[in-house]
């Protein structure tokens, strides 16, 4: 099949922000159904090197799977930690991506949900419909496809992917996005509305999700309270924005970087803090001072376990909430005083996915950004075309970047 | 003044369940207003010694304290705790007991919430009124009278009880009932309707409140759900009663004495496990195959940190809530991963107090217990007379008395 060369798109969204639309390619799907394909994705070979375009065999859908192609994807923080990583879970050479926007090109046998030319985002948390908690509105959790680190499809565990030399190439968080196309379980797709422009609606697929849930699902952020947010990434912005659009009178961010200060103001953050500049005082100390007594709502977006008790202690007593967004490595252990608990009068809470029932959920926020409500635009800082995702990489290691956006097809 | 001898009520309460009503005495309070009044209390000299019933001297309420004629008082773990504890926050001599119902006697100046005659149940906990925490639904830690170990009255530190060579006795948690009379600050009185009968008003005092609350007021029991209750003491046995009112499906019951399964059923609880009798699993293995994947809330009621983590593991991932009820040491610190938290959708919060507010939530249960919804009854396994108070700790340290009340006046 054809690799049409992308246009150059590496702009600041801020100069010259372009709305892509997605378009139904029919066409091209009723031509490669059932059949391999051949398209371009970039390959992560060896830990922190990077990433190489290369040529790539991906295979047909088998049952309940999903061929998509890849149409905008964006680049987030657990992309950069896999990539880096040099032991298990991490492995290679594998294909890295999974905040995604694509068009179904073919479906699998038993997949009635979606058909070709859909509009669909892959997200790496499942939600197959039939569990337990699939089926409550409570969990977003699925029991039958929990999260893990697996490296192929979820159901048989082997790769739709190999190189140029027949060798197989890894899947990663059930998406695999750094490639023109991909196979996906469908319990991973959500189908949604093509009238949201692609390189704006791959942010729903992983991070901006993640940080406006945490607000509105997990701490369920009621309208006129103060809210505390630790570390103003990416996710660390979407609370705010989250918190913002619960009604939140005041947000406070706090982060170790000056220009979040400014940054911050365009999500709704009230009051900054400069982490590296508090002097002898504890964090929570000046939260404390600040809100006359704590927060209402915490959130660490860090992932440092220390900072989960800074933000424990920065939380109003009698009903804070303490909520971890932030993904610490996995022998992290957070240790709080039996007294404190029992005395505090507060909870703490994790906030995986923010909460968000992948299939439901996420068509609320698309209907908030579509009636001007939710903010996306402001968190697309770059976007760059496939040729240059290494780019992408720099741009987040060196803290330039929110959310860059990779144009894959067009 | 005169101190009729009480009568013998040592029977168990399933014999001979007499309710004892709460009578004004008028002509009494009227006469003794403004002046000290000698009276019986039962004293703590040493840790770990048998009370010793002497004369002391009750001064008259200063501002904004109330003195109370004890009627009737229970016997709760935390005086058991404090009795036997050798250093401090321990002092003695002190007037124990805290669980208690009583008239007032007289008010100091300041006082309008309560008259002479009134019936009141004096509460460890504050509730000033004022602050910004008594003010807010959401809250039961009063700002302005935070619990800590105070050895005389809230506002001045000084102590209303004399011994009768003139030294000074300790108050014990604001309230110290182990007395005919006793003084204590308004914000620490809660007025109740007088036709609940003395031996059961005590009881929403202190322990069977705290354990309805949790269920009612902290986690928020859901109807049809599962409640798994760590500690089948009467705090546990509240929480079940609780849980039992709020609808819930199933309540297991954990304990290591066998005896609480048959005792459990009068509250509620409909699965007992015995977990000195649980072999090489642990207690949450046992408890998520119970129920296919965990209970909806937990509830640890011992005090031990190690079974809050049991309690935790034993929660459903998804929605699953563990309350922390019981008291462990002040250095006690839990410890739980950072990963289990984020990934697992579930929570964790204190209750103290049942998350109850003393002056308003006390009167749902008292209206619950009047409409035959509350169970009171069977949590009063033992009483006695004055005299006999140290058959009350007895009692207790063997295990055999959920609760006894002691008769203070007749
Ligand atoms: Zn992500
Ligand atoms: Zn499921
Ligand atoms: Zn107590
Ligand atoms: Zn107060």
């Amino acid at each position: 099949m054809e690799n049409p060369k992308p246009q150059l798109l590496s702009v600041r969204v801020r100069e010259r922000n372009q709305f892509l639309p997605l378009i139904m390619d029919g066409k091209r799907a009723s031509t490669t159904a059932g059949k391999p394909i051949k398209c371009r994705a970039a390959i992560a070979r060896k830990a922190g090197e990077p990433l190489v375009i290369e040529e790539v065999i991906v295979a047909p859908p088998n049952h309940h799977e999903v061929r998509i192609k890849i149409i905008c994807t964006s680049l987030c923080h657990t992309d950069v930690t896999f990539w880096k990583l040099e032991h298990p879970p991490a492995i290679f050479p594998i294909i890295l991506g999974h905040e995604a926007v694509g068009v179904v090109e073919s479906v699998g046998e038993g997949v009635h949900e979606v058909v070709e030319g859909d509009t669909v985002i892959p997200i790496f948390l499942a939600d197959c419909g039939e569990c337990k908690d699939c089926l409550s509105a409570k969990s977003n959790l699925c029991t039958n496809f929990p999260p893990r680190p697996s490296h192929g499809m979820q159901r048989d565990e082997t790769s739709r992917f190999t190189d140029i030399n027949g060798d197989t190439l890894y899947h990663f968080l059930n998406v695999s996005s750094f490639t023109e196309y991909t196979v996906i379980d469908i319990a991973h797709v959500t189908k949604i509305n093509p009238t949201i422009p692609a390189n704006r609606a791959c942010l729903l697929s992983c991070g901006v999700s993640t940080g406006v849930g945490a607000a509105w699902k997990t701490a369920k952020v009621e309208a006129g309270t103060t809210v505390a947010i630790f570390g103003l990434g990416a996710i660390g912005l979407a609370v705010a924005e989250g918190a913002r659009l619960c009604g939140a009178k005041r947000i406070i961010g706090i982060d170790v970087n000056q220009d979040k200060c400014e940054i911050g103001k365009k999500f709704g953050v009230t009051d900054f803090v400069n982490s590296s500049n508090i002097g002898d005082k504890t964090l929570s100390q000046i939260i404390i001072e600040m809100t006359d007594g704590g927060a209402d709502y915490c959130f660490e977006c860090v992932g440092l376990t220390s900072l989960v008790n800074e933000a424990y202690a920065s939380c109003r007593k009698g009903w804070g909430k303490t909520v971890m967004v932030g993904i610490d490595h996995p022998g992290a252990m957070l240790t709080l005083s039996s007294f404190e608990i029992l005395y505090s009068g507060k909870s703490l809470m994790g906030s995986f996915f923010g909460g968000l029932k992948p299939k439901s959920d996420i068509h609320l926020l698309e209907k908030l950004y579509l009636d001007k409500e939710l903010k996306l635009d402001e968190f697309v800082t770059h976007e760059v075309n496939f040729d240059d995702i290494n780019k992408a990489f720099d741009l987040l290691l060196e803290g330039k970047s929110l959310r860059c956006v990779i144009y894959m097809n067009k």
